[in-house]
């Protein structure tokens, strides 16, 4: 028996279950529209919602879930007669199948805290998702993902063979992978590869209050003497770490955490973090805007 | 000048803005159906929130907060022409005109930190509603709350006059009270006095876990080495403290903190979420179910 | 390479240090007395805790972590030395040699985040404890624990052989384990197993506020709308789930999660304070009185 | 009947009760010394804290509170007994007698929610110290703030002024008062006046994850879409924002918080935070080494 495989199959719950992404400038009628189209095509409503920045000129954002029989062999339909309302309201838009699973890659570097996490969720039937492959510049943690019955790519990278490095990560990664984690990967990714994946690659990292300039923020903060540690998860830009923020939390801290201390309840609530961003990305609650999330969770 | 009123004025950005909340069973069509009779009425919604229990038939649940222009006067008819979907789908719903706010009566006994907590909320802007009157069965928070502007009712309450002080309670609440806030109130509201108010007489309490059954629950807590203390607002039913909860929340203690040192920090607690629970109320974002709230914030 | 074990040698930190950990009633002199004998043996103080109940009479607490060089073979010495100072004050007490890490038991049943949990943090070095057997009712678990190279031991347990099966259980335990975990271990233990492990025994169960009498928590919660659902670590007493709390969390909730979510949440929680409550254990920073911990954290 | 003074008396636990603090260079038999030192003296240790930041050749903190009939008559021989071992172990150090409140200045702009948290909890009788006056460059909060009986010196400030107001502060401040608070006040002190008052002015600002720099960062917040927005109390030092950190805080934001929203819920974690750290610094908690604190609580 194959000890780390449960929980894998599509939860009869999802099956004939889609959700509807929309953003658009807002303006009168959207949401009855919407609607209506949906009742006219025999969907149920199960959960909605919606946000407008400023009902003045702003954004509108909405996330529907809805049921509809039949649902594979009706989306394509669904999808094409749905143009001509988004047009009209300028809409980006998509509809997922919640019964087709998002596809993940996960890079990471020697740390494994996060890859860990991600890897118990999964096996514990917590995350909604399939692990692709496993990438990373480093041949660590092989053996480990192997045991879950997951590719892992070993692909070296130094400042020469960057280019190349990266050539050959998209080449693994192939067509059908839908988000990338940064579970702790040390690598810049270059604007090219962004480009490929734009809104589609999670990091994850440290946060201070303040923060700190230089290195060793957490021997800076030692000395500082924070009172509290945090992790930012976050889709990645061509901004280094300034990209839309997803989702934060931070743990307190005393005087008596020293700075290897500190880095390990670090580690727990990057793991945390970066968990609830995945979740939350594979079930299509996050809709980006300039650089800013809308998260309806 | 009265150094305690400020703020008091409605915001801009309030007049014409409404709110409206429904309940009712689940059944396809229910947000086409409401979202296109606000769109034919030339309503536009700024947010709008949704919950279905269960599709398959159970309740649903539905907040839209939108801006009519001359709203003051379209109201009567667009309740009036809201009649006939109201009965279709077996709605138990209202309108709320946020221009005009809400009116709360505030019941207190000897413990003042509730009270307190919520005139300094109100004096600062942030609790969007108006204090008509404050009852106790004490006589000792008068001068203080006077110093508000607010009038004061002094009315005693023994076993023998609970009836009568119950009676004269009514008569000094009038008509237009929304909402009866018991800031540690320590007297129990007869049934008849709920059923005047169902759903609307907020109360707090301290609670533990795990729960402690018999009287001095700060001493058994301390003897049983808690190490979390918190709160909970809930509506009043007949069944005591056993209401809809609004909001809970909890605060970290230790061993060092002994049975005095415990109460102050759930004083600390009870009056940040009664604070709460009343925003969400007079904000119209708590819609009550059996002996469950949704509470849409 | 084992893909399991890593971590699991002394750290250097580690040798020639001592825990020291003292209750007794509280009287003058006590903290100069054990600091001067501890100076005058060539101990160097490196953290020292204190706690006083009420210094009219109560008890008083202590904990001392001191470096002493040679430590292991001057440890007896230093014990039997300190005897007639603990006789002066009537000390319950003991001097833990850190480089000698606790041994564990963990007992499970089929619900396995807690013991997963455990295993990882072990795992990744954050728990400086050793694991010396997994005992379960049931036979699910015996790969996954036996691939970090940890005996299992699967001892069914019927109401008629429940008698036979902790004689059992006692037997595949021995001697030398110093705590015993029940990770969602779901059958009672007897008087005469607690008796044997007193206060060396931790369990984990939900906790809510309000608690909930009778069966199925987690429906009863949601049928009245909690807004926090918790976990609490103790250590197992004849009285159920009344024993010693070592620690308690809480995470919020909202009407949007049903009963599956909630217990999802639910074992979030539990595997996070079950684990901080063995590390506080395996530390030597919880010492009991009566029915409450002090923790010196 | 002056509506805001009660709890204003000294509480009888207090009377006879002292707290040392201590910082010094670790070395071997400090706490042995110090504590034989007290019990030789009769007094009787109620709790004791220590850290070592590194017992090779760190630094080493202390505080022990204790009780000494007739303390006020016998502590003048305590202080000028403890000189030689002070002196023996190169100790900066003091000892507060309890009973004697200590007295805060607080300074203040426009902005009153800090002023009034404070204001609020020394009514309430949660803030063991007096207020001694509040000095602000605007007149807005005089009527309320004497109507609680305390001193309000407006103080107008402009760039040419600066000097001479800040003369007019220290002269109406005079020699009494132990710390001062900024509850949001605007004006940034200069190196003479930190001088006058090292490690005793307390100043609160808010904190994001990650820090904005440049105007506005609520906006800036805003616009990235944090998750959390968070408050920082620190000692002043001549860098600005950049003392030693006593406590932080932060609270859950989302999407729905426009800057208003934001800015209201930041005024919600000042006052708590601000609060805490005066709590701690007047109940003589907080020892600073560098550019950090040392905190037991």
């Amino acid at each position: 028996m194959d000890i780390h495989t449960k929980h894998t199959q599509v939860r009869p719950a999802h099956i004939d279950r889609a959700r509807m992404l929309i953003s658009c400038p807002d303006a009168p009628g959207i949401v009855a529209t919407v609607s209506k189209f949906l009742f006219d095509h025999g969907a149920n409503i199960i959960q909605s919602d919606q946000y407008s920045m400023n009902p003045d000129g702003g954004m509108f954002f909405m996330r529907v879930e809805f049921d509809l029989p039949q649902l594979s062999s009706r989306l394509p339909k669904l999808e094409s007669d749905f143009g001509s309302i988004a047009e009209q309201f300028q809409m980006e838009w998509y509809i997922s199948d919640v019964s087709r699973r998002k596809k993940l890659a996960i890079f990471v570097s020697k740390e494994d805290h996060c890859l860990v996490e991600l890897l118990w969720q999964w096996q514990a039937g917590d995350l909604d998702a399939e692990i692709g492959l496993v990438v990373s510049n480093h041949p660590d943690m092989k053996d480990y993902v192997e045991s879950f019955g997951i590719p892992y790519h070993h692909i070296p990278v130094t400042p020469d063979t960057k280019k190349e490095a990266e050539e050959r990560q998209l080449e693994v990664i192939g067509e059908d992978i839908d988000v990338i984690i940064l579970a702790r990967y040390m690598q810049i990714i270059s604007p090219t590869f962004i480009e490929h994946y734009r809104n589609r690659i999670i990091n994850i990292h440290h946060s201070f209050l303040p923060a700190f300039v230089g290195g060793k923020p957490y021997a800076q903060a030692y000395g500082r003497g924070v009172k509290l540690i945090g992790a930012t998860a976050h889709y990645v830009t061509e901004e280094l770490d300034g990209g839309p923020i997803i989702e934060q939390d931070v743990e307190r801290v005393s005087h008596r955490d020293d700075v290897p201390e500190l880095k390990r309840i670090g580690r727990t609530i990057e793991r945390v973090v970066l968990a609830r961003a995945v979740k939350w990305h594979v079930e299509d609650r996050i809709l980006v805007h300039e650089n800013k999330t809308v998260v309806f969770n």
